[in-house]
């Protein structure tokens, strides 16, 4: 077994829910690709008292990570709380002192006297460097555990994880423990049970073979129509675990897109880069979701050159050539303007979208009818050899229909490059 | 004092780094609003050790909330390990099965054998419907304490809460403590500590005056350019909330552009729709962010009509008819480029666009230079009558270069709506 490590997340807005933390899964995930174990993630209140409970019931990790409460008002609290936990005072360090000035220099701002408190942090502590913020970091030993506090901010955590803090963990660590073995199979288009209906059978079946297979742990996690099989491979022979990655694709078929940590997004931006081709996407109740997917992936301009959002019907129509007849006949949501959204964005885009893909749906509240209740969405794939099409039923809340339907009109792209041969499952990690 | 509840999130993929927990939020957003205060929010991995360790330090709580662990796999812990620490057996429940049974048959759908384990729940548990997903929720009462669990898709989360679990915790809480009196001035474009400096003299000068203002606790919550000041007010008399309220905003003059919850993208919208006016967008390097936030409000067609994605130089020129020359002389970053996509998108959408915004700059990680590196974003707004340009430097990694240029890009309208005498703060809880 490797160190484990607890996370405290700082901050009255974490509680209120004001605020999503995003740290938390940062933290646990920099930890994990280190070998080091997060037992849990707490969110405590900006209290004093609360810091040091936290800290006080972190049984026994050997790392306690604490992000916020670092910030220069009144409200920031977590450098008093640790001071007090270690039992040492609060002092103003010239190293943390000189860290901020710094920054702000950077910045060409002077110190203001609110920002000392910045620079005042447990005695004894070392400072953590911030590369993207004003507050350093800092760590200290309390009751032989490490503690690591770090600002809230998560690009500030981001880069301190990628700065200091690495060095710093494998200096009280020493050569960390490797990383966990597993393998991620991604899914789409199945519910959690028919994965598991597929999976479950097949695991028992190698089970059944011998002992090898005991200490595989298998976790299921579902996002909308997207399922993510995890399996734990830890302690497994290699072979075995290739021979059970092997076989639960076959078991999954087609709803397996890739083998490791890739979005969806990325393997289709991966795919029409190989084959020198191009998307563009005609948006409607997605309001430019699918575009924003796509342009998540670095580089992706060799084959994303752009995408209209045509969120009123006068739009379809002029920017994408549907006229407005088909429109008003067969009404916004419905195949032949799908289908024409596809198609007229190769065309709006001036050749630089061999594949198009429209979406034209009712994300709601409002909108709906009995023949289209909200939830409805047309979505269409046209890369000039054929014309692709379905309707969806989403249930949920605005933005809930509004992410299945990105996501959906992602996996029409990607089944239709299927469809073309150009993709095969690809093996990421 | 009203209750107290602590949240317990259950699933290995929040330690691990593979989900972001929303749950938390939404739960704690929920309960506040029912006057009942979250005091910690604990993540733990999908074993039964751990979410009976979870239970039994959750201290003075009145209330838990478990979320997760409740699906058809055998990663799904929560059920078991709930009746042990009630101390009941684990049973088949007529209620939750015939859930179950309903909710796939409105899908269509038998049941398969291995969903029978989402109708297993604690002997004596009160089921909670499920009306978005397939697991019915549970409560029990366990060593004085309610205990709701709910399944962990934040979707399913929501619809409970909206439905039975609000009746369950008035059933068990009596008429619940209303909801704590607060204000939040949602600030744009200060830093925190440029925040703090104008806010903290403000209410020490306050203070001074007498002691109407003790209860008064102050939380900044900064991300990017927008910081959150709440003034946490209850026990406050109004005439005093109002006073304080008064002094900061005039302390925080333009960069206040909202009092209460509302995003800046829906303050633009309600702007454009209350004066009958139109925004369109031209972006580059935001890949469709823009318009995705102006499409997350709902009635928006009234305002927003259509966007282009110009990622490419080819569309920037074939489809908002900025001269090629004009980009390759200056740069695809420049502002000649910049101003002309915030023109150009007005032309390309027929009319329909009052006020365009283009957005064109460089997201990284590659694509730098020593004159435009990355994080360089050129942005400009135009409704015909003027066109405003602004050249920013952001900090950070893709994402967060992407996430600063649209709330930027989306302040910039803002700003240039208050230029044109459209704009007051409104005050909105």
């Amino acid at each position: 077994m490797g160190p484990c490590a607890e996370i405290i997340c700082v901050g009255d807005e974490l509680l209120t829910g004001d605020t999503i933390d995003t740290n938390s899964a940062e933290i646990g995930r920099f930890l994990r690709l280190r070998g080091i174990a997060a037992r849990r993630a707490v969110s405590v209140a900006d209290a004093t008292s609360a810091i040091a409970g936290a800290l006080a019931q972190a049984g026994e990790a050997d790392l306690c990570v604490v992000t916020g409460g670092l910030g220069p008002t009144r409200d920031d609290l977590t450098a008093a709380a640790l001071a007090r936990a270690a039992g040492v005072d609060r002092v103003r360090s010239p190293v943390a002192l000189a860290a901020v000035e710094a920054a702000l220099a950077r910045r060409g701002r002077g110190l203001d006297p609110i920002q000392l408190r910045q620079a005042e942090i447990p005695a004894g502590a070392e400072v953590i460097a911030n590369p993207r913020g004003i507050a350093p970091g800092f760590a200290l030993e309390i009751d032989g555990r490490l503690v690591i506090a770090l600002p809230g901010v998560p690009e500030e955590v981001r880069a301190m994880l990628a700065g200091d803090v690495g060095a710093l963990l494998e200096r009280r660590f020493g050569a960390l423990a490797r990383v966990r073995a597993r393998r991620i199979l991604r899914c789409f288009g199945l519910r959690e049970a028919e994965v598991a209906a597929r999976v479950e059978p097949v695991v028992d079946a190698l089970r059944g073979d011998g002992p090898e297979l005991d200490p595989l742990v298998i976790h299921y996690r579902a996002a909308g129509p997207e399922v993510d099989l995890t399996l734990d491979v830890e302690g497994i022979p290699a072979a075995a675990a290739d021979r059970l990655e092997r076989r639960l694709r076959a078991a999954l078929g087609d709803a397996c897109y890739a083998v490791g940590e890739v979005e969806l997004s990325a393997r289709i931006a991966a795919i029409l880069i190989a084959h020198g081709l191009t998307l563009g996407t005609a948006e409607s109740c997605t309001g430019g979701r699918v575009a924003a997917a796509m342009t998540a992936n670095a580089g992706v301009s060799a084959c994303f050159h752009g995408a209209v959002v045509a969120y009123d019907n006068a739009i379809k129509a002029a920017v994408l050539g549907i006229p407005m007849a088909v429109i008003e006949g067969h009404g916004a949501v419905s195949e032949p303007v799908a289908r024409g959204m596809a198609a007229g964005v190769r065309a709006a885009l001036a050749g630089h979208a061999d594949i198009g893909v429209g979406i034209t749906g009712i994300a709601g509240p409002g909108g709906g009818s009995d023949a289209k209740p909200v939830g409805t969405v047309d979505i269409a794939v046209d890369d000039g050899e054929a014309s692709r099409y379905r309707r969806f039923h989403f249930r949920g809340d605005r933005p809930t229909i509004q992410r299945q339907a990105t996501q959906w009109a992602l996996w029409m792209v990607f089944h239709r490059l299927r469809e073309r041969g150009l993709s095969s499952v690809s093996v990421v990690d």
